[in-house]
């Protein structure tokens, strides 16, 4: 201990003007320090070539967390785990995977990792436990507008954008975007983007479809047409609307896609097992898992000092053309046609 | 030559079913071969062992194209620049820089070089002659929705929800988005996010004022007011603007912060030279560009295969709090004798 010009927690501490315990908790992960006062920390050891004493050296495991309560993105997280864990075995490294939506258990293994990848809606007291360790952390989730943390997302926006562009392009101009139980960030997401586009084309018409899912789409739908909207293409805000949109549509006689065209999103499994299959839009889980390892790994080896602006990094999708969708029945004969038949 | 067991261009071009002349052309990144095919014939030579034969290696330069007619972007493009520099500086690398418009010297640019980056407004003709060689490139700059492209941005979108949250907070209810000359497409992603707060806050105005620049700011502004918008804070989609509405309000004896708030965007010198000194959110140019550089390298290493997805990062900006925006001055008095005092 103390040989000559060796660097201790002491010559932190007063390089940069705190106590060692403050410094010591710091290196150690521990709560208590802020975001920046860690990194301050963390930056200055290394510069000043600290080794921490054998025995106290913390795990170099990434961890990998996923909510355990999102039913509904559950065929997303085993392709971001899938993803995650094969880049992990490239390279050679340890994963410690966990489902929990706890704070107390998400901070507890925060603390022996050397990084955490966060998968899914954390609420602010889990992000919060889990940042407040120290250890880089990137998010697969919604951040907000501006927030300095690292995220991994598809492209929802633009989805949005490209699918009412590729229904705009088949002749649809009555178009209702099927949200289904309201609250949702990533629906909330690709409706912006489709309504941007709808706006830019003079004359389609862009129509909001809320309702409780427990009871199915048909009640809201017949309430539409009442109102006088008689849509020709359906864009779900996610493939099990679009099961359920597929289905009671045919049930009332409608034929998919020559009366109407319904398109999804995610490509999960019922995409290819409901009759006629959906075009819908391709989530890259996999791709997405990898990346965001690799980010996660970045940021161990150079961790993000104070000022240094977050990350965020999308996976483009893509359209995946099946069956469930095509040319408006109304482009041939008079849209008033049309609409008397629907 | 042809040594037994030696991986030569006709053994690639067997394997991938394609003339020997097509796999020489696309693996010296000659034109002619789609972006698949290349990809393919690449990921092929590289599983069988192939080395090209001396004297024909490509040279490993990175090539760096900035859009060379965008004046109002050229302070972002000399971060950009500098991001690259320091970059490829630190990982001993050669880099041509280079700032043209024209679809031909790109083209020509991009056959001797290893990988592109490709900075600003190039039209789609630049964009086929640029990535028709085949070589890896990452833009900075506006993509289609889902196009499989590698791109660099600042998180427009959020920025613009940012501003509008920051202004509600301060109690701003009537803003004003001064988007000005028409078309630019960063100006109406921010608008764009702008809005979605907008909306989400019961009796928050957001009004857009589009105008010709050149002709100032002042005309159209007198125009809303005859309409009877009465803004306390603007929102303006560039520091440029911003400092044509501060200077003009100012002229018309206004106080700002006071009277009315001003926020920028970009956070380029004129926004320190100007008083009071702008509030406006900065972009990250800088570690935009390392960014750009490290994503380049990494699709140089290992090329994206057909159906792998293209990746957007995005680098977060923040609001940097200076003197011209403030707590709005209707907050301790009834809207309606603001309104008549504006």
């Amino acid at each position: 201990m103390g040989s000559r010009g060796r660097i201790t927690l002491q010559t932190i501490a007063q390089e940069v003007g705190l106590s060692k315990y403050a410094v010591s908790r710091s290196l150690a992960g521990k709560s208590g320090v802020s975001e920046e006062t860690r990194a301050l920390i963390r930056a200055t050891a290394e510069r000043l070539g600290y080794t921490r004493p054998a025995g106290q050296s913390q795990s170099n495991d990434i961890a990998v967390v996923f909510h355990d309560l999102d039913a509904v993105n559950s065929e997303l997280y085993m392709q971001i785990q899938n993803g995650v864990q094969r880049e992990a075995h490239r390279l050679g490294m340890a994963l410690r995977i966990r489902w929990t939506h706890s704070a107390g258990q998400l901070e507890e293994l925060a603390r022996s990792c050397a990084g955490l990848l966060l998968v899914g809606p954390h609420d602010r007291e889990a992000l919060t436990a889990a940042t407040a360790t120290g250890i880089p952390v990137v998010r697969f989730g919604w951040v907000d507008p501006l927030e300095q943390a690292d995220q991994i997302t598809g492209t929802d926006h633009e989805a949005g954008q490209a699918v009412l562009q590729y229904l705009i392009g088949l002749g649809h101009r009555s178009i209702v975007y099927v949200s289904g139980t309201p609250g949702f960030r990533g629906r909330r997401e690709r409706y912006y983007g489709a309504r941007e586009i709808a706006e830019r084309h003079e004359g389609v018409s862009l129509q909001v479809l809320e309702f409780d899912e427990q009871n199915g789409f048909s009640a809201t739908f017949r309430y539409l047409k009442e109102k006088g909207v008689h849509p020709t293409a359906f864009f779900c805000a996610h493939d099990g609307l679009a099961l359920t949109v597929v289905s009671e549509l045919l049930g009332q006689g409608y034929r998919i896609p020559d009366d109407v065209s319904v398109i999804g999103f995610g490509d999960f499994s019922p995409a290819t097992q409901i009759s006629p299959p959906l075009t819908t839009v391709k989530m890259e889980g996999q791709e997405a898992g990898a990346v965001g390892l690799r980010l996660l790994l970045e940021r161990i080896e150079n961790p993000r000092l104070p000022g240094m602006p977050a990350r965020r990094v999308m996976i483009a999708s893509r359209i995946v053309e099946r069956r469930s969708a095509g040319p408006c029945a109304c482009r041939a004969e008079t849209s008033g046609t049309t609409l008397a038949k629907l």
